[in-house]
């Protein structure tokens, strides 16, 4: 694996699933495999979930880690090309990032939407910096459009618990506060098509999904029906992608609650976390028995050592 | 030992100060312990000596460290149960929790009090939920009411330089010109009564701290007559408990200075810093020969090297 | 090597550079030099090139890391002594700096010049404060006037594209929108100097730099006339050292071009980056083959791994 920044990086899916299960048996199994190598963490936003899972997964394998928080610790950088550099930004990324490659072997990088700017969302302009000017392989800590370590460790616990080869599974767009960007969602989605599993979508009209991630799944407009005879409901919120990053409606008739989980086969409940609690989910369903938040939360670590793994081999 | 959060969960105190002494001779004699280990500090706020003591009693084990300073890199956490989380809270501490043990072998947290709510402050609602949801054992890095890592260290520094069994110790309160919580003081009492030490307490009237921590010593309400015969003279500033986190005087005569300090048996000086020069101690006495501030600080490693060693077994 | 703050520090430069040459050829050839060992980087500034270069240094010998900011992470220090601290410094820098030597085995400091006090920034109290009081070695990660860790990066990378024995090396200032320290041409002129090439320096009127590290240099008053025939093109910027901390001009005549560049025997550019593109150096230039600025920041891990080994040994 050269990079991995989409489920498109992927080689050989199945063989990735089947080496996450033996990284998750034997975690300390490699811990030699990275001595003497350097993984560069590069958040421009902040992170629990992806930092410590992504260093832990780094220890495991030897690899001495470096973070740098570049919004806290570093300085503004210009994107654009040819600028008299006269203003508040300091240092050109392509400097940066070049700079970051000759120190670190791999660079993991996180760097939200903005939710202004569609088009330059999803252009995916700092991704694409570091895969060209770094000279290393790139893995996306979450990006503008995608979060594929995410959707790995969702595949991972999906894997562990599904009732049959190919599960049945309810992408549920849910109430926020906040505007959120689209990444985990379009990723959850084509993690799970490329999976083969059966993907419903259900998201209030105008918060349809990009059709490029979503094109294999059926898509529900009300809160309730899509429910019915799912293996796993997995609840996200996100802004609208036609009305980009506009929030138009926060009904709590798309809460995920007891009464729509009666609808499924018994599905486990999922969430990327960090949740609002009984906005997004109500605590009955996520304190469950069928709650697999945590382990998916663990998993992250799974995941991001068998992709590291992965791009040290 | 399951967790270390007071004086209360080590088993022997006298086996701990023992292992102390040894992990002070050869502190790299454990040097694999921990290996293939993660310890996690979390930081709701800011530290110096906490912060690099630990880490370095950890990589004196082999124990990879991850650091979080919640406050700079993460996000506010929801306390209540059952709320709708729909303001600027965007996690549960029970869910960051929860995720956190899963990525660590041991977690380390500091938490400070308010000084605003009494009640709030001394139930230690993080450190009890770090107990409650992380699953792995907890180090307290400071709490709201106790601060065992130093008090540790303080009695691995009385131990070294007490001329005989049962030494004298005087814990004053000196002034300071912000509110300062009680933790440091609370610790130091219930760490030197269990040890068996006298223990002389004065402060100024209305600045008696928890009875519940002092009990078995002798308090005193001037600012002198406590010093008399002592072999140790710790000096910490704390708000009142009383008029709870209120700045009652800031008199300058109880600040620590040589004239007192002639009226002891030559005692040693004690600070847990940082410390407030000329405020609560005169240069003349903690740069004196008697001073054990630094030493103090060095003893941090020794003790958190203990207590992970003691974890980890 | 006791510390490493300036020229003066090391012993016997060729082999210094000699080493150097050794560490590029094979940087995990002493991986477990540092084993057991503690390097704490502490910054008073921010820094991204600096930190990982010296993190990645630090990883190649087996030393562990410990990472503070002190302005994100720690509290203000008091600098005078004999005061009463009653303020809002917290700790005085003796105390903080006495117990970070107690946890770490080598201290690197960043402490940039506040350009306002010209007496007192080229006193280096920080820098001076941590050899003082640390009691352990100081490595300069860029002080208020030198920055040697650059410089010595700077000789690596001369040495290696040398076009004889004694190359001709310009130093030239070069527009920028903000006051900047002068601690990178200070140190570029000492080293080179110390290394025997032939330094021209060319910069404005008004912008000559401290003679005490300029001595033997040839000094250029206009932008163009010393290109000819040099080996070596180091671009910076510096605010005015006689109108301390003015930015007496943005002339962009003096800014780094293909015309300019054309006058030299095929020169070498370099700067330490970060750089503002099309102010201090145009894209064509930055951007052409004869550009050894990604090397050169390459070559500050070398420089870093071959100063911590030379101190550990």
């Amino acid at each position: 694996m050269n990079h991995f920044t989409s489920v498109n990086d992927v080689p050989d899916l199945s063989a990735l699933l089947a080496r996450c299960r033996s990284v998750k048996q034997n975690p300390l199994g490699t811990l030699n495999l990275g001595v003497g190598k350097t993984l560069g963490c590069i958040f421009f936003n902040p992170s629990l979930r992806t930092r410590l899972s992504t260093q832990r997964a780094a220890y495991n394998l030897g690899l001495s880690v470096i973070v740098m928080n570049i919004g806290a610790e570093g300085w503004k950088l210009e994107f654009e090309d040819g600028t008299v550099m006269n203003d508040d930004k300091a240092e050109h990324i392509k400097d940066a990032v070049a700079v970051m490659g000759q120190y670190c072997d791999v660079l993991g990088i996180r760097a939200f939407a903005n939710l202004k700017d569609r088009d330059a969302d999803y252009q995916e302009a700092i991704l694409k910096a570091f895969k060209q000017y770094s000279g290393v392989p790139i893995i996306s800590l979450e990006s503008a459009t995608r979060h594929p370590c995410q959707s790995l460790a969702d595949l991972i616990t999906i894997e562990q618990h599904k009732p049959s080869q190919v599960p049945t599974v309810l992408l549920t767009w849910a109430p926020h506060p906040k505007a959120l960007p689209q990444a985990v969602g379009n990723s959850f989605a084509e993690w799970t098509l490329a999976a083969g599993y059966n993907l419903r979508i259900a998201n209030p009209a105008g918060y349809d999904l990009n059709p490029e991630f979503t094109r294999g799944a059926e898509i529900f407009h009300d809160a309730k029906s899509a429910y019915e005879g799912v293996d796993f409901v997995y609840a996200k919120n996100w802004s609208s992608y036609q009305s980009y990053g506009e929030v138009l409606n926060q009904e709590m008739e798309w809460r995920v609650d007891e009464q729509k989980m009666a609808l499924t086969e018994n599905a486990g409940f999922m969430h990327c976390l960090p949740v609002r609690r009984n906005m997004v989910v109500t605590d009955a369903v996520i304190d469950s028995e069928r709650s697999l938040v945590v382990e998916q939360a663990a998993n992250r670590v799974v995941a991001a050592q068998a992709v590291l793994e992965a791009i040290l081999r």
